[in-house]
């Protein structure tokens, strides 16, 4: 048998709050979405004005890094036109996303979650990404 | 009447038992999918840490190395910009893996299978799948 | 933080020789899937002549079983015409199944995955992913 | 290894031409699908007339058929409300198909194919694909 921790409600709400002000600091309404660390979403957010398109985008960011362990800009990286990766894009039904903003909850060297952000640049989604995560880790 | 000969389900855990041998040996667990001929199913393993985005990826793998008769990776040079399958990476859904890790499974010079891995980089990826084909052709 | 116990590999492999002994059994070979209890795969056999139509329809039986929490043929019971869960069988595009041959695996009160059964009979479908299950729990 | 005998391209002309005599026979122009045993679409025509939102479903009767090796106006019988495969029709994405009109094709007790027929009513669908078969069958 294999053992597993992962991110439970609570926690999601926490990481939803740390992005969701840091998306009212900059200004630009987000989709946010959290799943666990087998990529099945546990609690999701479009705040007021966030795009609609966004809601599956952020799923699947967050789906991504959470079942990948890996940021979805790093697959940005490795997928470039001459790179190892190129075309993963369109996997999974084209639910591989390696557009920045999804990024592993990461607790104790161990994958728990992930989160994703969307409707802003994909830098403004990963700094949303990344304040969640600093929430959800400052309040452990 | 057209006769084909395709992999077993016995020949399928050789396969899959010589890639998670090499999986092992460099130290990254895989998904590994065993096709047949057709590209149809035959036998699949998620090794204990290996990402679950990478299953339908494995399979896919799989499935495009045996349907088409060629390495994902030989899809993945002639599908980059320019090039004259550029975009092929999003045809069948997106099952059309042009990233490496799938091999066909060659006997006597007919396509019998297909292995397909995913966890790894791709280079990791179609060693591991490589090494599923070396053990199954040393047992023949 | 959410804690969770689920199968691994080799409880897998253990549910699968068991599903399979009993469908040489009854001479039927089967599609044998194991998920994890998220309903990602862990492992899959066709047994030779087993129906290619029926890898899709075994994997998604573990996948309704482990993700709902119950055998499939309950929810053929509650979603006949006129009962409460009538027309679910084609939700989350035809995944739900209600077709009996996919089964939980309880340990302690939880569900640690799913096992699911396609190529025979209904009733012999289930046979199998219970005899799967029984040769798990006498190995533990 | 698995050895398997399939219809070739020659076959598939010989059992469209047998189903669209009789679909002429009864003034209905029909959409007219062979596969492989494996369900793999071998030939497919939509005779002048035929009902585009046929073309689909005469390709998964036949995937059905051939791959399931059974009719599939069996599965209809077994499949209606409070039979044990109630539901399985939107399995596969919906490609399992319960309606008349998708017959395995069948030589020495092997299923070497399938053929699938729609546009007209399901019993008319059901007779062109036998006219289809009894071609076949006297050319061998």
């Amino acid at each position: 048998m294999y053992r597993v921790t992962r991110l439970d409600i609570e926690d999601a709400r926490i990481l939803i709050a740390g992005a969701a002000e840091k998306a009212r600091e900059i200004g630009v309404p987000m989709c946010i979405a959290i799943t666990d660390e087998s990529g099945q979403l546990i609690a999701f957010e479009r705040m007021d004005g966030g795009k609609v398109t966004s809601t599956t985008i952020a799923i699947d960011k967050a789906f991504t890094a959470a079942g990948a362990k890996r940021a979805t800009h790093d697959y940005g990286a490795v997928s470039q036109p001459g790179k190892p990766a190129y075309g993963i894009n369109s996997a999974i039904g084209g639910r591989l996303m390696v557009v920045g903003g999804g990024l592993p909850v990461i607790v104790d060297g161990e994958v728990v979650g992930g989160i994703g952000i969307s409707s802003g640049t994909p830098d403004q989604d990963q700094a949303c990404a990344q304040a969640g995560i600093d929430a959800f880790l400052s309040a452990q």
